[in-house]
């Protein structure tokens, strides 16, 4: 293709409404352009380097044997309503209904489709059988941002895997992980696969493929030491005492501590440290209220506290409900007193003694409280967010805390949705059994944002040769000298017929603004035709480095092959 | 892949929902199955068909030098509004807003979004442009179905052009009727191009590719004399008078006609025959009320008379209003004394004299009418839709109707959207102008139906190789006898080294049902490992003949390259 004919429109200035690298360069380069909040068109290049991910991704896929098919985006509501799924979703959930008024969404991930679709299998010697699609998936996010990292509508690769045992998926399971590793690394990303929560998926395991980034929504706690990762929400914490427990003071005290409502102005108030207070946070779990506690320095997880309560939607209350569970507001709630609800103690709060809580009497705190003896907890757990320097709950290391991009997420899903919407098989001896199953996705624009993300400098894009939209450019430094432009030619031609894809830098205009772009978009192998043509010497630049070689034409179109050759590309 | 393995849910019944051969056997061999009324799943075999005739399209594409991009399916109302088709689109789009309140809709077309897109460009150095996707759209179609025929999710292929100006224009758009004829020739298609009616979509010219079948929902009006073909809705009549034009009545005269309401009661009544009357007929044009008036037996089209009125929606009117213009029943409308109403008059009215109609008084009709005496048209136009045996406006041959499906779709958008939104570029001495737009459709999923429409037999689907899901499918007679099996694998893995889509059917089954499930799904070529293995036998026959060949393997493999190799398959 020549650049002269290629709808590129690159943008010489950092737009403004983009505020990582990734998003500025994917609008600079041309390569993406936002049409509302969340929603975005893939202009050619960028098309061309998703394609490869694509590619990568089905091969992938396919070399486990898994099967691919493509199911619609417009879903009926029934098949979600009988997950349970069509409440769960919520508002993120993109509804309507159709010309005859029937409920319809826009699927936001196809569980109960690939279920629905796999019942007509009946015997346990179609069994195992892994699916997946690559299409479109949407969620109405509440906050989409970083262009195509959270956008609204989005492609993923999405595998269902159906087992007859837990066995089996294991073994679905193991060759998924292996193909995500393939995967990731055929793209260039540098990434860990961390532990994850299950949350709403249901299931007995997950992991998610993280991409360590600055810009990652996601948390991820590790421990160099062992090797444990495992994203924030789902990271065990351990109970650790930190303070010597003393002895537990006979009776608590009502203090008044006028227009003292945060942790800070109680540190102050009292003289001692956050660690001698516990929170009392009242939350919204479904229909019901309930309160939990965690250390006054510490974090409510609430993917941990909602998987403990086992409901679809968990809120903090608002401050009017807050006033009518505790007599008080914001600020003061605690459990001494708390009638008729149920108080979910965080395990840190339950080696305290002789603490400080809220009043439930705005303008007053209770201290030398103590559990058992002030108040009863439902339950105690681990509820509380990890945080860097927390002990490792596996070797007692010391745990780090990155930020990560998730790109992929695997999960055993068990019998959940077989369950729900009867995707049985007969087994050998003719007994009906659920399948048990799994589930695999990949986000494919995403994963083109993170390996900009991890592959840039200052001039543009780096991209890694495997995804690369096309793999060399050839610039003639002046258009004005013919044998420049001849030589030029001539080169791309070869390139083509060779099967490389190859562009042309045909535009009138200065090697300055030509050097710029192709650093831009991010081409990674770069032939000048300068001066030294007539010698049949030609620049060879790689993109990724500052080293240029002088190479006669043959050795320069043969250098292309030989790096392209090194790198797992994906086949046309 | 093995059979054992694929998930092909073949059915032996024809299902009772399907009405068309290529529903019927797009379920039974587990191509598709149905979510929800117009909404269709590809299951595995199904989609590589399907991705077949997609490679196909994206290789006739790209050799134009369109460039592929891909813009979302959920789009905002915004564009649509400025181009006036949030409206023309009525019920048929899908709408909904999203969780901020704004309005959204799925994608039917993307003129406005490539227009809005292409407007980036600024200089006529970037044009001619050509873009194009492969997505998803969607219309909440009235009545869906034969299956994947009239879906309300399916894939398109849609392609933009953008010119300077009409000659520009004429070249892309012939650039894209040459790669249509290709790609629907690779695809193994009997299929005519007609001219079409630009509607709607407004645009100077227009033609679509329609696969001639019974079942096609188009009609089409052909000459053999001359060649021309065109879809009925656009095809022109000419006014011809049968009869004698008589002497002109000088009065017209009222006739008590009870209970007479339809044309066969009117002939009776009048012992004439149905060409001395004219039909009035009263529409409702976006607000407007007007009355059209056709010859007895003929019928209104009302994409002419639309076109002639310029109207977004156009329907008859209901039996109210008609009586509260025409003062009468629904049947006796007529043009005397219908005022305040625009009388629209077919050319063929205009040639008659002393004609009957009816008379604005439910029970009475009024003979010997003539135009102009008794009452003025407000346009005289070609509002009828042509019939078999009627002349041909070009030749004066003999016009015959065929039904077609309709598979693709060419037009001459002009400037109505580049107006629209505003897309202008600066020409050679930096004046605006608007780009020239041409728009090109191919429907995926029905192109895979009509394929099948016109290629299978009793037995089922006859795959043209170019896009059959494998190419060879290798049956050992009986699974009992390990020569049998041995030898089966050993052919199936020297095809698949040899880079060939071959099957396996590994299934411990009867021949019967392998050979039966085998023409089914439609594989090219069957290669069956029997008893005269021994002797290094085995037969070679292709789905499309009843021939029966022995060839020693070897002899067999190279005759599988030789046919694969003579058909023009998609690249890999």
């Amino acid at each position: 293709m020549r650049v002269s004919r290629i709808f590129i429109p690159t943008l010489r200035e950092i737009p403004s409404e983009a505020e990582t690298v990734s998003h500025q360069l994917m609008l600079r380069a041309g390569l993406v352009r936002k049409l509302a909040s969340g929603i975005y068109s893939l202009l050619p290049m960028g098309f061309r380097t998703f394609k490869k991910i694509e590619k990568i991704i089905r091969e992938e896929m396919n070399k486990t044997g898994a099967q691919e098919l493509l199911m619609s985006a417009v879903l009926p509501a029934e098949f979600y309503q009988a997950s349970g799924r069509w409440q769960a979703f919520g508002s993120e959930m993109f509804r309507f209904k159709d010309r005859n008024g029937r409920d319809f969404c826009l699927g936001p991930t196809h569980e109960e489709i690939f279920t629905e679709t796999v019942k007509e299998i009946r015997s346990y010697k179609s069994l195992p059988l892994t699916l997946y699609q690559i299409q479109t998936k949407y969620r109405d996010e509440r906050r989409p941002r970083f262009g195509v990292m959270r956008a609204r509508e989005f492609v993923m690769k999405d595998a269902y895997s159906f087992d007859r045992d837990n066995d089996g998926l294991d073994e679905s399971y193991k060759k998924m992980h292996n193909a995500y590793c393939k995967t990731f690394d055929r793209c260039g990303l540098d990434y860990i696969v961390v532990d994850a929560d299950t949350g709403a998926m249901g299931g007995s395991g997950s992991q998610e493929f993280m991409v360590i980034s600055e810009i990652g929504e996601a948390e991820i706690a590790y421990c160099d030491n062992c090797g444990f990762a495992a994203n924030v929400e789902k990271a065990e914490c351990i109970a650790e005492n930190s303070d010597e427990k003393s002895p537990i003071e006979e009776c608590c005290c009502l203090v008044e501590t006028p227009d003292v409502k945060t942790i800070d102005d109680l540190t102050e108030f009292f003289g001692c440290s956050s660690k001698k207070f516990a929170k009392t946070l009242i939350y919204k779990a479904d229909n019901k209220i309930i309160a939990a506690m965690v250390r006054g320095d510490r974090e409510v997880n609430e993917t941990k506290l909602q998987n403990y309560l086992g409901c679809i939607n968990l809120e903090l209350a608002d401050p009017e409900t807050v006033m009518k569970v505790t007599n008080a507001e914001v600020g003061f709630a605690g459990p001494v007193g708390l009638i008729n609800i149920d108080i979910i103690v965080d395990l840190e709060v339950a080696c305290m003694s002789n603490f400080i809580v809220g009043a439930n009497n705005t303008g007053y705190h209770i201290k030398n409280v103590n559990i058992e003896k002030d108040f009863k907890p439902s339950g105690i757990m681990d509820i509380r967010n990890i945080i860097q320097g927390d002990k490792c709950s596996k070797c007692n290391g010391t745990i780090k805390i990155a930020h990560g991009i998730e790109v992929g997420h695997i999960f055993k899903l068990g019998t959940k949705y077989s369950n729900a919407l009867n995707c049985i098989y007969l087994d050998e001896n003719g007994k009906e059994k659920p399948m048990v199953m799994g589930c695999y996705g990949i986000g494919i624009n995403r994963t083109m944002a993170a390996i900009i993300e991890q592959n840039h400098d200052k001039d543009g894009i780096i991209w890694p040769v495997s995804v690369a939209p096309y793999h060399v450019i050839v610039i003639p430094v002046n258009y004005a000298q013919e044998d420049q432009m001849k030589a030029s030619e001539k080169i791309y031609n070869e390139l083509k017929a060779a099967g490389i894809e190859a562009i042309l830098d045909d535009r009138k205009e200065r090697p300055g603004v030509k050097f710029k772009d192709a650093d831009l978009i991010g081409i990674p192998i770069r032939i000048t035709v300068g001066r030294k043509i007539g010698e049949n010497i030609v620049e060879f630049k790689m993109r990724d480095s500052s080293d240029v070689m002088e190479l006669d034409v043959k050795e320069a179109i043969d250098l292309v092959k030989k790096v392209i050759k090194s790198h797992d590309c994906p086949n046309e």
